[in-house]
């Protein structure tokens, strides 16, 4: 088992229809083969119950999980009027995982647990029941305090990290949405993540080209020299350790990505196609810029496999093993 | 050593002052452990000599090739006013990398060689002797009589083929280069391809989305609704197995690559991006829609390493086995 942190983790369940409870039961389960420090779920045990055999240690305190952890899955409980049926959402469930969601974050401020890793919820069900975030992260940084242009939610796996400067925006208006102060400010919040979240000192941040070739010298777009190298250059000025634009094709093969700690990139799938091309099953969505750790498995509820003992604990047990590691990161810091 | 196709492969150089020479000499060298089957280069020996100390097997004829490949590299001479000296190219160095291509592919005509594989030549000295064409790609496609927006560029993996619709276009204009005509040949060519240069009798084709979340249902974008998926309705209405539009993000990882024998990508880095990240050194440059096999190794002159013996030869090995792989498929159909 990995070294643990002071503090258990607190993992929310997320929605009780979806995956959520089968593959952090199953996180248990294989406890040891996949390193996991000890946390505690919490939620409704019976939709826990209703994809799982195995034993469930009710606890009121985090601090209660640890001992409990040898012996079952520590659950704090939430009640709630009625147990979800796996792959039915429902209103009931929807506020089980919004609550959920509210208990872990707090367990995280007041220090009772090390960091928070969220299970997935479905943001229809959330908005049915007048959620107002665009997604958890969003919640999670107002209940920390944060501006959510302040948090920064980047991907991390085995031998890459990538952060995407805009995610759901239509491709041909990324260009539009990018400006130097924007990049730069979020190059200045991804080193810092990488200082407090992943421990490095002195991080490299390789920042990726907008067009083909990186522009190529301005024959191919000229968003490189007029809004990327500026940002590359004033985070330099500040003792950063940046470099780019670089062609984005020639930044994530071995070689390349022994160069840098993390990638900053332009869009969506420049950022996500690498992850997932190379570590599908490991790819962690780690949220940077908040006083507490919070990492999430990078997957939906998969409401459609829900209940059928067919979802892979891979990607939350990689979730909740970086949680552990910045924990730990964040206490020597 | 691989079964051989009929006749050797006709390989040119690429510019003499390049790592074209050093890499195919390397080739050579290798050629059990790469499991590659007779070849013969095409250019100056002195450009090889200079970067080599292996021997050399001059030849007239293809057909010669076969027996002297046991002894050496065989090579058809071109005769040149002088050698060039690696890295520094010339304006003869242009002539003679190009006198190399033009034979070569006249060899693959003439049935004399079973496929043409290309070194690497620099555009800027090509530009400078009068070349007109934007690549070799295009150079050959006349040689043989076929019109440039009939062929298809591909690149291909052990696990991985990719074709990018767009190439070095900016990407902020990539979305007004796309329309379903266009996507409907280059898939139908990209199919046939498929049949005639891998010998897959019944090739799966999938077309990726060009917006984060293949647009969400028009959401994050209508390219996929309004031009994608009209072409993929026309391919699949011909009896061809075409799905998509994808998220390009959940494209690439192994189980998802299982599932179809290229991808059809909407830009340049869409597709590059996989298949750098998955197989940088064995990615190889296939033309499609040729009366001919044409390969090449997926990287350039790189004259600041050239003569050092620094040069990877894998990428070339790559090219080399993939030539003579669609030779056979190209004899048996």
């Amino acid at each position: 088992m990995a070294r643990a942190p002071q503090s258990p983790l607190a993992v929310s369940l997320g929605d009780p229809a979806g995956i959520g409870p089968e593959v952090i039961a199953k996180c248990w389960d294989n406890r040891e083969a996949f390193a996991l420090a000890p946390f505690v779920a919490i939620g409704d045990p019976r939709s826990i119950g209703a994809v799982w055999d195995g034993p469930i240690e009710m606890v009121e305190d985090p601090r209660q999980a640890d001992a409990a952890f040898d012996y079952g899955l520590p659950v704090i409980l939430l009640n709630t009027p009625e147990a979800d049926v796996p792959g039915h959402p429902s209103v009931a469930g929807a506020h089980t995982s919004l609550d959920s969601l509210e208990i872990a974050v707090g367990l995280a401020r007041s220090g009772s647990a090390s960091a928070v890793v969220t299970g997935p919820v479905s943001k229809e069900q959330l908005y049915a029941i007048g959620f107002q975030h665009p997604g958890q992260t969003e919640f999670v940084a107002e209940r920390c305090g944060v501006a959510p242009e302040n948090v920064v939610m980047m991907l991390a796996g085995p031998t890459l990290r990538t952060i995407p400067l805009t995610t759901h925006v239509p491709l041909s208006e990324v260009s539009a949405r990018l400006s130097t102060a924007f990049i730069e400010a979020r190059g200045r919040a991804a080193l810092r993540g990488l200082q407090r979240t992943f421990g490095i000192a002195e991080p490299r941040l390789a920042v990726s080209g907008l067009n083909p070739h990186a522009g190529e010298g301005g024959q191919l777009g000229r968003e490189e020299l007029d809004i990327i190298e500026p940002a590359i250059a004033a985070l330099a000025a500040e003792g950063w350790r940046v470099t780019g634009p670089h062609p984005a094709d020639t930044m994530f093969h071995a070689r390349a990505r022994a160069n840098y700690d993390a990638a900053l990139c332009m869009y969506h799938d420049q950022a996500l196609i690498p992850i997932k091309a190379l570590h599908f099953e490991e790819a962690v969505n780690v949220t940077l810029g908040l006083p507490i750790v919070r990492t999430a498995p990078d997957h939906g509820t998969a409401f459609d496999i829900a209940g059928q003992d067919r979802a892979d604990p891979r990607p939350m047990a990689a979730a909740i093993r970086l949680a552990a590691q910045s924990a730990l990161h964040r206490l020597a810091a």
